[in-house]
């Protein structure tokens, strides 16, 4: 029963890199389960690799290795990091993308050392894959390279407390269903709320088939934060939604 | 050697969810062997499932688990199943995605209990994955949930048989290449017959190489239904075929 | 621990192909540990699918199987092929699209035996994938077919060197990010050289970060080929460039 290591990457799907990772892992963890999360990721997008790191990183057993690897600085000066948190390690850039799990407290970080057979363009293959094989095979964090006292930490903005108990918050991202994901938390009361988004007020409901079909609504989604909903549609093409774009729950 | 678990889903690959499905599913079976179907199956498209399902579910070794989320009605009343048939299980809505293994006459389906910590609209994580890994673990159908005595059933349509021989039938889907998946089945026999569709009549053959390139074809597709076809084209598109259109094999 | 075998195919992701090869596998093989490369090879493009399979067949561990299904023929005379080669085994049609291994004096060949019960449409189900698990297996390749003396070749062409130390090259191919893949190789020293392409002289350099944003440049790529780029942009579409386009390293 190999240790289990995911991918996440924006390497797409139509070239031979992401094989050319996971070749890289099994030469070293020849029964590693490798689970791909996404390598859609848009080129470049850190801040879209983070926040999709945030949802699945802690759900995995313990031991998983997270392998992440947006690095728009690759070949220069940046870091590259191995984490550890709690029974999850990770690796990748030093680029803010690993800050789920770097902004905890208990974990700690070292900075891997560079390769000399290293391609310049191709950390992935050559540093990350490899690092992250060696965490999968046991190897304790600190034989991975030196400690890093302040890695790069890029933190999903905090919803601001309005008079009345209002919320203001922001759309955060989209899903491929267009629905807008938003940093605000609300808890099970979703009796009287609303949320207001682009100019319309949109009720606080608990599911889809609380409002009619192609009626707009908002609910707390599966991953605790409240999304912004079209029953059967896609709200960031029917309400306009734009990434950054002021929400309020009252 | 982990018990085998497919995955087909209308989800994408852009999002976690597909990877927070399978958290949920080696949290409790840490050796599952995961096989991706495919993820896009177009929003909430239960008949396309159905018709994907319908091919693969009987070919994967005794003791696989089908895990089908294709699921419009998620947060509503609808049941959730699982489903005995063989040697194959699967999970999925009560939408009728799950009816090529329910309309055989030795399938058993129980409804899965609804459970207290479920999201209200990722059901695919917090309650059929943990059945589908229920199942894979060898847990006995009866103890997920009670016994369902009229599970949602689609079929697919029976062609007609017309004067002369002839069968009438419909366009069902497409797959990437174009081809029109009909409901008409052929013997080996594909000497003199044609197929008449969307006021055209194009010779049934063995091959794509018994016609000219650009020509139009029928033939028996591997699924061992007519196909439309265009050697080196797309016959959707040459043809303007839809899906439901008749056809007639004569 | 189970054999790894590799698939690449152009069948896509949105039908049930692939899964249905992959049964296929693991009705032979329970344990197979399955790595898809990419299904999304532009349906017949047998030269791209070469091109991928050139980047990553030897970087798998011994005994890793390769199955490769891009294979317009099918259904025709042409031969299916079981390859060997080092510690590395492939299956494919003789389109040319294993030359990779082929092309290696230790390579051998055998053609698949036809199968009465294979479909006339999907050979990759019917008859490479079962000979892929055969090989996983272990079975050796003499068992599988009558040695082939002379498959189909195809090599990527070679640079012309030119007077004062340059070489005229060709576009391969274009990954994901719209980097052009030449034929060309150059050494550590980047210097002073540049490339020649659609009427630009563009800098040979180490990185991306070696030139500013927008700007472009070539560079060793990560399969030792040079490439063509434009920093944080598309090379393809910002320079015009198209495969087979000439080339010229000075």
């Amino acid at each position: 029963m190999g240790p289990i290591v995911t991918l996440l990457s924006d390497f797409g799907t139509t070239d031979s890199y992401v094989a050319e990772m996971k070749a890289a892992i099994l030469a070293f963890v020849r029964n590693a389960m490798l689970v791909d999360v996404t390598h859609e990721v848009p080129p470049q997008d850190v801040d879209r690799a983070r926040l999709l790191l945030e949802r699945y990183w802690q759900r995995f057993p313990p031991g998983t290795v997270h392998l992440v690897v947006v690095d728009p600085g690759v070949g220069t000066a940046r870091r590259a990091l191995a984490v550890e948190c709690g029974h999850a390690r990770l690796v990748g850039p030093d680029n803010g993308v690993l800050s789920p799990a770097l902004s905890h407290r208990e974990a700690r970080a070292v900075e891997l050392l560079p390769s000399a057979r290293a391609s310049a363009t191709f950390h992935g293959r050559d540093i990350l894959a490899p690092a992250a094989a060696a965490l999968a095979l046991g190897t304790p964090l600190a034989q991975l390279g030196r400690p890093v006292a302040s890695p790069r930490l890029v933190t999903t903005p905090v919803p601001t407390p309005r008079p009345g108990g209002a919320m203001d918050g922001i759309v955060l991202t989209f899903d491929r269903f267009g629905n807008a994901v938003t940093n605000l938390t609300a808890g099970d009361d979703t009796g009287e709320r609303t949320v207001e988004v682009a100019s319309r007020v949109v009720p606080l409901r608990r599911t889809y088939a609380d409002v009619a079909p192609g009626e707009p609504l908002a609910l707390v989604g599966s991953s605790g934060l409240v999304e912004i909903a079209v029953r059967d549609g896609n709200a960031a093409h029917r309400l306009g939604l734009e990434q950054g774009m002021p929400v309020r729950l009252r």
